[in-house]
């Protein structure tokens, strides 16, 4: 399958910083040095339950293509660097180990979602690129994954590219809002590039062009009888556009042999609108033609239309999903967390602040989704050491990592490990499933792994991430030592 | 200068419907038919006075490298379009004409800022890049814009890459902030690529490398004595950043023959601890040492800030410029305006609605922007006919489109075209300025010919975009005709 990135060199999308600090860790001696980092984030968008993992392949696509050019290296000359520090970029390979959550994962706030492990230079220059690719594609595929279950089994497609933010928030909005669960785009690069269906009939402007509705709908109609839905809001969706459709369909679809797909109302109160569209519909023999709607939805918007009875069959979204206009930040950051010594020994690194929602976890890590063996439903996420090993043959004794006086031992239950290693010394060695694989892989997820405690729009379940006993005694040590400074 | 669209090829971003809709006229021997279609926007995000139009090189750069590889017509053949129409597609040629708002200037609701004039199928397919480019960037120049006015003659920085909505976000959402108004970027690509200056020191990261916090400021302050900004809070801004900070600058930076450049708060209450931070700068020694301020910044906040007298010379904006967070959308639309018949007469189109704030304006148009002689002054912007001129030397009675009773006669003024023809049948025509060029055009048009009023960021006076009498009878005459079916 096709993919724009490999012909794109983004090596130089990365803040201005982590070039002068990569300057100093060589000009410094450190530029071998070995560092951990993770990418987490604090908040799920919207004030949602969990959060869908998005963006991998992009990621490892950019870190397969990291190479500076001599167009980069002469910028970076006038911009001050020394010819030993642009002559290592001339040279750079990139080495490090990656772990990542695969797509389509539900993730929750606190926990790594990526994790790498490298020489701190490059470490650090790749900090822009984790976050803003899984930043963006997670924002989009969590968005899409509220809209899909406000709709229920309806159709969703996702009709934003006129309004996303910039030609690829279009590109690979589209790829996450498939993955988070819509069922369609209206981009057609996403079908050749991405294998995401692209659907789409007519604007407002096809039926102007006509000297009339009716006339509109008729060429229409004999171009596309096998899939024939029209726009019946030009006019007057009711005196017009649906009478008109229904003619239409009866002159030019039925006669060869096929059945009316759909009309599309795009404005007005579509609650109402549908509703009488739907008895027209039927009354003319249409039961089976279906209704679709657009005009800046969104999940609330979805969930209060079928609250109210709505007829509408599917759901065309746009600038509110592709840009997640209710909450159009996923704020994961990239923080260092260890340093492997001269000697082989690790030394953890916190990140202190005022604020205590912001101090880091230490330590090189890795996480555990506990699962009820009889239920299926994952009981709680276990950020544990990077080597340790959650037995789970055995009772393990989760605790709040503040009020840790709150416990519960869980029993009769599999550990099972949600970062998987995707580049080893600098080369990918994890094959990234299909879009489509990925996609059925997060439905599944959310509908058998996650309690509806969990899924709720309003004040969800707060999921357990919590630390092991081990990571909490290493923590507590650093914060300690901090306090008695 | 380079420009990675010139290597992308984005034909194919476009919704599905646009190729079904081509497909219909090519079908229907409409595929000659000249039709015009104008792109305008309805209302300002965050309720502003105004907009700043930016997106129009990337928007050329997309129509001068319009064209269908094998890949995509292999992908339309299988979504059923026959050979014929793939074969027009083959040997697509633009060639259209393409009028445009210069990037910088300041647009109002409801005035047309992009129009195009050419065969139907053609203006048709370029429905989806012309809205996405020129919404994206004009979002994010007018968000920009919004946050330098508020931090007034002090520095802004575009610091959001990291939580962009994807690559081009980033890297065309700093090229559209710096037209807006900042000064620089954090994103080393666009310095590149497009004239922005970038710049950055030091993450948390650099500090928590080296075994204390002096140790990795008097590293920092070797390596970069002549542009030494220190980033004061990752343990305590008070206690240790700053005090840290004055040591390194004395033993590093002075010795060098430079002074300070800067310190760096990107945590806790910034107003207050940058008072204090002040204080300790000057009593030090370092009155010219800046204080930069970065964390979730905005308009609002900055305004906050400096209201409680914030000792703060630069901001570094990332998430809420980049996403331009608290309203993520611009909402441009493109409609139909008109048709030429083959007898070489216009038949003007409408689009009615329900909303009356929904329904078009007809006819093949243009803009003007009356100027006061005396003040500068923008005093309205005047909806014509495409032909029509306004003639300055005559005193002109602008009336309201609604309240067609309220009239106001202007003398006194000059009026001058805001659209400027790029493209004629598909060439370019026009230079795009530098970014500098616009960036300042930018700045004199908002200071110099807008009153205060309209810049106010509550309730903004609402700036007259006024219809020519002869566009309004037009209008007029095609909402009777419709009323009186």
């Amino acid at each position: 399958m096709g993919n724009t990135l490999e012909s794109r060199n983004l090596t130089m999308l990365m803040d201005f910083y982590e070039l002068t600090m990569a300057n100093g860790y060589f000009q410094n001696g450190m530029k071998n040095k070995i560092a951990w980092f993770d990418m987490f984030f604090r908040q799920v968008p919207d004030n949602g339950g969990f959060a869908i993992m998005a963006g991998v392949r992009q990621l490892l696509d950019y870190l397969q293509n990291l190479s500076f050019t001599e167009k980069d290296l002469a910028l970076l000359k006038k911009k001050g660097f020394g010819d030993e520090f642009l002559d290592y970029l001339r040279h750079f390979k990139f080495s490090c180990d990656i772990w990542a959550v695969p797509e389509g994962t539900p993730i929750f706030p606190g926990e790594p979602i990526v994790t790498v492990r490298g020489p701190v230079i490059q470490a650090q220059l790749i900090e822009t690129m984790v976050l803003l690719t899984i930043n963006h594609q997670s924002l989009i595929a969590t968005k899409a994954n509220r809209i899909k279950r406000a709709a229920g089994n309806r159709t969703v497609m996702e009709f934003g590219s006129r309004r996303a933010q910039g030609f690829d928030a279009a590109i690979y909005g589209a790829r996450a809002a498939y993955i988070g669960g819509c069922d369609a785009t209206a981009c057609a690069l996403d079908e050749r590039d991405y294998g995401v269906p692209a659907v789409g009939t007519m604007a407002h402007s096809w039926v102007q062009l006509f000297d009339n509705e009716l006339d509109a709908f008729l060429a229409y109609a004999r171009q596309y009888p096998d899939n024939c839905i029209l726009l019946v809001d030009t006019y007057n969706v009711l005196k017009s556009g649906i009478p008109n459709a229904i003619e239409a369909f009866n002159r030019e679809v039925l006669p060869r042999g096929f059945r009316p797909k759909g009309i599309r109302i795009d404005s007005g109160d579509i609650t109402y609108l549908s509703k009488k569209a739907r008895k027209m519909l039927d009354d003319a023999g249409f039961p089976d033609c279906q209704i679709c709607a657009s005009n800046s939805l969104d999940e609330e918007l979805i969930r209060d239309m079928l609250v109210q009875g709505a007829k509408v069959d599917s759901f065309g979204v746009g600038e509110r999903l592709i840009t997640a206009a209710s909450a159009p930040v996923f704020g994961g950051v990239y923080k260092i967390s260890a340093v492997e010594e001269d000697d082989g020994s690790m030394t953890p690194k916190i990140k202190i602040s005022e604020n205590v929602s912001k101090i880091t976890n230490p330590c090189a890590k890795t996480v555990y989704r506990l699962f009820d063996k009889d239920t299926g439903k994952a009981i709680a996420d276990v950020v544990t050491l990077h080597d340790e090993t959650i037995d789970d043959t055995k009772p393990y004794e989760l605790f709040d990592p503040v009020y840790t006086w709150k416990r519960k031992t869980v029993t009769n239950f599999v550990a099972k490990p949600l970062l998987v290693k995707m580049f080893e010394s600098g080369k990918k060695i994890y094959d990234c499933p299909e879009i489509e694989d990925s996609r059925v892989y997060c439905r599944k997820q959310v509908e058998e792994t996650l309690w509806d405690e969990i899924k709720r729009f309003e004040n969800p379940h707060k999921y357990y991430v919590d630390l092991s006993q081990k990571l909490w005694e290493e923590k507590d040590k650093l914060l300690k030592a901090h306090a008695g400074k």
